[in-house]
């Protein structure tokens, strides 16, 4: 009996395809799934003559397993992942791997991890991302958890990942815990505002300069060969290029109601866990609840309605304007991002690699980019970094940027169109960089109304003051101290 | 022994208040604290010859209750309160009431409502606004829970709350299970937001206009007589106008780091969890965190140098586009919050009567004002009014300030300026009168690389498509239905 590299759980097509995926790369695999006809058809179909094994008998494809036994999930994330997990302790062995590769929340794998140890197992929680094409020809894979269990897995994951740059993996191990579910859940949240800020960029050309949709491909086609050079661009121009059954671009027909996974609602709360501002995602988040209210978006059209402006500027040059502001945007968000990502590292005490994220990002995932490589090289320069703004090649883009950022948020005011996360971005970016801002006047409001103290500029940080603000009729503030 | 018409449980600053507030109004009042010197200091001073009876025995206090017992916690929010329902249970009996007034999230109140109704009692889950001085004054109140417990404190609640209009009164019921604490969140979050804009209002006349603390205070007092009339506006005249020790003014000497006490994100929070773009109050969220990285800020100041703009306009009738875009947002604000209570009423199936919370915010609170009273009639109006923005009164007091608003908001982008409240108001309120939303794109995008499908505008809702947008080479869409 020849024993399996590796089993997987769960053959619906993910899972399937990592199969293929692991199968051609020369491991024998083991596949389970509870549903015997799905076997059954794989066995008859795409696993024919080759090293894969396939069993709708759980304890059967356990003991089909290599020691230490790798079991990935490929299942519905949620309860079933628990159930599963229940299932294979018994049957599992000390020093056994129980890999999640689904869409788990990170706070679960963080349990998990716990509680497979604490059974002598270890556990892996992993982002795999690339959807279906992925899995099967290269994902980029985030794996966290038990830290014992990396050694073991990492010829696997790093034989089947997406491999840039001539050889560089897009799989390394991310962290402790919940730490590689965490960054596959930044990693969505940054897609949504990659895609939000795209769609405003397209709003603006559309809306703005009255281009047509066969323009527009031609303007997303030459951006993809700049520093804008990404997978959502290069879709961009394919989908803008689109023709529908009569000929007329296929775009102009889709309804514009966006729907959402809840990835991008768990990166915002994250944000707000970690007291991290994460407004343009959020913003991104928010700006596809508001494409759900279409038929109020339909009433309030008709209450205000838009007045037509004509656009008299330079056309080609408000192209390039636009360009600019995208990227500048971009660069906030993933600022953002990875000021999370920091934020939940000293939260939850996890060794994140930053640079090595960036690298698992730039291939085989929704959000690979070129963009990603000067993110991996502006942590391979300064480790410690502390916002990528302050990095000085993203320093220096920004500020390269920042007339035509301005340029394009003011443009769409006047025009009436949205651009939400653009300009979300830009108020971050003017806040960050503003030694004082006006958060004196909300203390000095909190200790007015509910005594909440402040501290003063010319004292010591941890000195807390409060105010009589009432006491009228003097000059002299009873400032008092109040040590908390 | 003469019994008490309610008890309270927690007799800190707040709970003492009420105390005293309910005595004043005729009431025979018990008071319990576990700290027996507090209860001590409490009976030897303030409660010296009142209708107050105090203890330290929880089962003495009890009995001292005339029935059917109303027993007001006025304790901190969390674990506390189960331990103090925990006690209670088995010295009430059938019918009693027991009342939670502190912070609670609204989930715990919903969990409360039902386990304490399972032992036979009642239960109420209240806000309480307006602080110490509210406490004692006359506070907003804002009670959900066993909606057979209303009509048994109404008398009590109405008689100590906050009055405006002549005899109005600021509680009302609010509905089932936790609606009371949701409303009173709401009411937090709305604070942020409204706190947000008067200090960036205060940032753009300090820093375009260059405004002095003193001009500001001429500014903000004369606004308290014009539409903006509120408690936030009226302290904020104040707080520019009081000067330190040495004459000059106290908010220049207050450090720009904001606290909070996390109810702002809660408000966020639940906006994500009911699909509300509720964009203005998290950015004020977010803007807190931002103040917060005071040290971060300052480095990024260095590498950011503002560029100092000079104003060249008019400088009155800036102050006065500064009032409006201060309105509009303001009105943004409130939208959104409604919107996030009709959402959650929808979600949790609870009855709110939308005017009879403008009317318990409009006095006693923190958020008080004049504004409250339109919303109110607009309520009564339309009691099935969608969206705040397309009540008559609303849509044209939006529609006259567009113009002043975006001429706010395009100056302080120019200038540098973060207002990220305002101008993501604005980004909503155009995107919400927006009929056609990029978001078409967005699907476009979901349906290329992940297969999400998408509707058409020109087939009915509900039908999905899906493309093979890489079939290049032909232009005939291999649309597909996907009745899913």
């Amino acid at each position: 009996m020849r024993l399996a590299d590796i089993g997987m759980i769960g053959l619906a097509v993910m899972g399937e395809n990592l199969v293929m995926n692991l199968e051609s790369k020369g491991f024998v695999v083991a596949g389970y799934d509870i549903d015997s006809a799905r076997v059954k058809d794989f066995r008859n179909g795409r696993a024919q003559g080759k090293n894969i094994d396939l069993f709708d008998d759980l304890d059967r494809f356990v003991k089909h397993l290599q020691r230490p036994r790798k079991v990935m999930m490929m299942i519905k994330a949620g309860r079933p992942v628990d159930e599963v997990i229940e299932k294979l302790i018994p049957l599992l062995e000390k020093g056994d791997v129980i890999i999640d590769g689904g869409n788990s929340h990170f706070l679960d794998t963080t349990r998990r991890t716990r509680y497979v140890e604490s059974k002598g197992l270890l556990f892996i929680g992993t982002g795999v991302s690339g959807g279906e094409d992925g899995a099967l020809l290269g994902p980029s894979i985030m794996p966290g958890g038990s830290n014992a269990a990396w050694p073991l897995v990492k010829p696997i994951f790093q034989a089947i990942c997406a491999e840039v740059d001539g050889g560089a993996k897009c799989c390394d191990w991310v962290g402790e815990d919940g730490a590689g579910h965490f960054v596959k859940m930044v990693h969505n949240g940054i897609e949504y505002g990659d895609i939000q800020l795209i769609s405003e960029a397209y709003h603006l050309l559309k809306n703005v300069l009255g281009m047509s949709a066969d323009e527009m491909h031609l303007v997303f086609q030459k951006w993809n060969e700049t520093e804008l050079d990404s997978y959502l661009i290069e879709i961009t121009a394919d989908i803008l290029a689109f023709k529908d059954h009569d000929g007329s671009p296929l775009i102009d027909r889709i309804l514009d109601t966006a729907g959402q996974k809840g990835t991008g609602k768990w990166t915002a709360n994250a944000s707000l866990d970690t007291a991290v501002p994460l407004t343009l995602i959020t913003e991104a988040v928010y700006a596809r609840f508001l494409s759900s209210m279409k038929t109020e978006r339909m009433e309030a059209a008709k209450v205000f309605p838009h007045e037509p402006q004509v656009f008299e500027g330079d056309k080609a040059a408000f192209v390039a304007s636009v360009r600019d502001a995208l990227y500048a945007a971009k660069i906030i968000s993933y600022a953002q991002g990875y000021a999370l990502m920091k934020a939940a590292a000293k939260e939850y005490e996890w060794n994140l690699n930053y640079g090595g994220i960036a690298l698992m990002w730039r291939g085989g995932c929704i959000i690979r980019s070129a963009f990603l490589s000067e993110i991996k090289v502006a942590f391979d320069r300064n480790p410690d970094l502390t916002n990528l703004l302050l990095d000085p090649f993203f320093a220096s883009a920004i500020q390269s940027r920042t007339k035509p950022w301005r340029h394009v948020i003011t443009t769409a005011i006047a025009h009436g169109i949205p651009v939400p996360a653009m300009s979300s971005a830009l108020a971050y970016f003017d806040g960050y960089r503003t030694e004082r801002l006006p958060a004196n006047l909300l203390q000095a409001q909190r200790d007015y109304f509910g005594a909440h103290t402040y501290e003063r500029v010319d004292q010591p940080r941890g000195v807390f003051h409060h105010t009589n603000w009432t006491g009228r009729g003097g000059t002299t503030a009873s400032t008092t101290y109040n040590a908390k």
